[in-house]
């Protein structure tokens, strides 16, 4: 028999140590920066919403993975399983209160009950970002380059690959496809997995032979930008209001100086249904097989299920894949090194311990994180050993009097010992 | 019929809107600062676990404002309803990874489903820092000099009020009391809500009248921290390693250079079973009716319920009530002005939608968060307007050639226009 309670988590849950929390935490804060300095905002909305609001018009996968269940009130409630549900009913309900184009960012955990043996986890990180309100590819734009621009600002180098939902529509609308467009979508959404056989002869069995190779060389369009965009185009039945928000995209993007590129890549379409305009999906040049890391398009109408009004809210809007990244930077040796606390003051005597605190006090106000160890020790040996084993760099040594004598600081890595000013150590902390 | 959802939230659950949440996570980034100056490390726990675990021994408020459900999986969880039980299961899931003393801050929402009548919310951040794994007066002392601090650094003046409860119980074994140590605890705790007259008569009922009436002459001991320290001293019998440990902690504070001071107040008892040493309570000095802003004390055995292990974890930590401390700077006019971007571009032709976002980005750069317009309009007014409402300083009305022509700096306060190279808006936007 135990007398105590196994202590463990939840199949596709995680506790974060600190070494992985701060690690998150860096990167959270990087792309926060980012999100900022183009001007976005943060927002946030509760966990725990009404279950028919987040199930919304309902969905196979979405209610089989949903944590849904009973307050104490009886109400039918669920956990969010998404940014983007939460988001349209925040929009619908507080839409007098925002200022349009609205500009927003949300990084908040969601939760899924979904088959962790593929590597998932059932509560994760989402990190989204929109702007809704405005329809012009402008602000297609933007979204792209903020991609671009977050990913750059953490070291990484991608390829982001844009596509127009409606230009495809309209040339499956040529082939008088039109009916079938969802499904087509999804099954050249599923190229990459599958190959190209397969593809082929599951796009055969929804269109025929014929159509099915006419898809193909459509999606397969490779070369230049202007290069596929002409080819599209000519596919798709002549130039169009979106060949023509394609190629203003296309210009945009040499207007910006820099390495600022993209690509035109007709074979994303992205799997889900809201998408009506431009998607794009992003792959890092060192590590394309993880898949996309940042994903996204334009939708037509964010709020109307939750909206009395009938204009839409249209918009524009992408989602990192945050655990992703962060296995990608921790394979590809890019994980910031975040630890911030590098110096010691170690416990000489425990009598002295507000004295300590009083040194302490003094680097902290000059910018510099200190630790004061707790425990007396009189070796000071464990607490080097201590000091290491947290990544620190330097250890004061106090003496008698440790706000006038001079100071002994110890770096660790060199294992040498100086004796300096207050002034002094902080130069050499500094540097 | 509507064809619609109604959009709204859940009772007791809150949206922030950008100005709210700003503000919010802009407080949030100043305390974590302050931790991470100290040397403390965050970590994170998921927000479900086996129910069994939050539930621990159980306890009749906690069994009730608890969210709990079953999962697909029928398994029986809950939502986390404080970070501190999550936090004793990962000590005793972790031990051997951490290194102690182990210093940690967690910031994270928690779920109870409260009577929200009081208004208290069910979804809500605690913030949480602890030191683990010490006994020592250096610990309590760290804890209270960093409430000091955190509070300090956000622009509060704090009064500590600081007791030990070892000592308090030291006092009711003298009288015979030992025995009701948690009722007598509990019913001081009562005091500032119910007034003196009330706890005298509780008191009385658990201890006699001439009990009572010592009880309350050591709770309500006043004068310096020595004169108090002394008198409860005496009522408790003596000299004692619970009165030597207060006198250090007063050593240690006269130590600290600074306005840096606590109060030992011996009325202050927290309701909560689990302390055993100090434990102390923070008032603003502006707003002392609002309540204890941050609270926390010694506990002997964090981890025990969950521990094969029979040697005790003991330990140090508070929690700041941040939902509290919100309303508070807010009614004391101290909320942080977290706003960051006060530049917007206007967007005069949109066909250069490209140059504007180059433009921006060469601001960005130098680290002057920069928004781009995206809707365009010869006319301008609206966009003034509208960087007017986003609480903007400056609004760049681009020429022709964004890049090379000079730059047209409206500042929106004096609604005057400036002739600028982009160095001097650089120069003026800084300033």
């Amino acid at each position: 028999m135990t007398d105590y309670i196994e202590p463990r988590v939840l199949k596709g849950f995680r506790d974060f140590l600190p070494d992985a929390e701060i690690t998150r935490r860096s990167l959270r804060e990087k792309i926060e920066s980012t999100f900022r300095s183009f001007g976005f905002l943060p927002i946030d909305t509760p966990a725990i919403e009404y279950a028919e609001i987040l199930l919304g018009k309902g969905g196979g996968e979405t209610e089989k993975q949903i944590y849904r269940f009973k307050d104490n009130g009886q109400r039918d409630i669920a956990l969010r399983f998404d940014l983007t549900v939460p988001f349209a009913r925040f929009t619908a309900l507080h839409r007098a209160e925002l200022l349009f184009p609205f500009k927003r960012y949300h990084i908040g955990k969601v939760w899924r009950g979904e088959n962790t043996q593929r590597g998932r986890y059932r509560e994760f990180m989402q990190c989204d970002f929109d702007i809704i309100g405005s329809d012009n590819p402008a602000s297609d734009f933007e979204i792209i380059l903020l991609i671009h621009t977050a990913l750059s600002n953490l070291g990484i180098d991608v390829n982001i690959h844009v596509n127009h939902r409606g230009l495809f529509n309209r040339f499956l609308s040529n082939l008088d496809l039109g009916s079938k467009s969802v499904e087509i979508l999804r099954t050249v959404d599923k190229f990459s997995k599958v190959g190209e056989d397969e593809t082929q002869k599951n796009l055969a069995a929804l269109a025929g032979d014929e159509k099915a190779q006419k898809i193909l060389q459509y999606t397969g369009a490779k070369g230049s930008f202007t290069d596929v965009l002409n080819r599209i185009t000519e596919l798709s039945g002549g130039p169009s209001a979106e060949s023509q928000r394609l190629l203003l995209l296309h210009q945009y993007a040499q207007d910006v100086s820099g390495s600022f590129t993209f690509t035109l890549d007709p074979s994303i379409t992205r799997g889900l249904d809201y998408y009506t305009g431009v998607v794009f999906e992003t792959f890092l040049k060192e590590l394309p097989d993880i898949g996309s890391v940042c994903s996204g398009g334009r939708y037509d109408n964010l709020a109307g299920l939750y909206s009395k009004e009938k204009d839409a809210i249209s918009g524009v809007g992408s989602s990192i894949g945050l655990d992703r990244l962060l296995v990608a930077l921790e394979s590809l040796g890019k994980l910031p090194d975040a630890k911030d606390c590098l110096l010691a003051i170690a416990c000489a005597d425990d009598k002295n311990s507000g004295l300590y605190q009083s040194l302490a006090l003094k680097f902290r106000q000059e910018g510099i994180p200190c630790e004061v160890f707790l425990e007396a020790d009189r070796q000071l040996v464990k607490q080097f050993v201590l000091a290491e084993k947290k990544g620190m760099r330097y250890v004061i040594i106090p003496g008698d009097n440790p706000l006038t004598d001079k100071l002994t600081l110890r770096c660790l890595a060199s294992r040498s010992n100086l004796e300096l000013t207050f002034e002094e150590a902080l130069e050499k902390i500094k540097t």
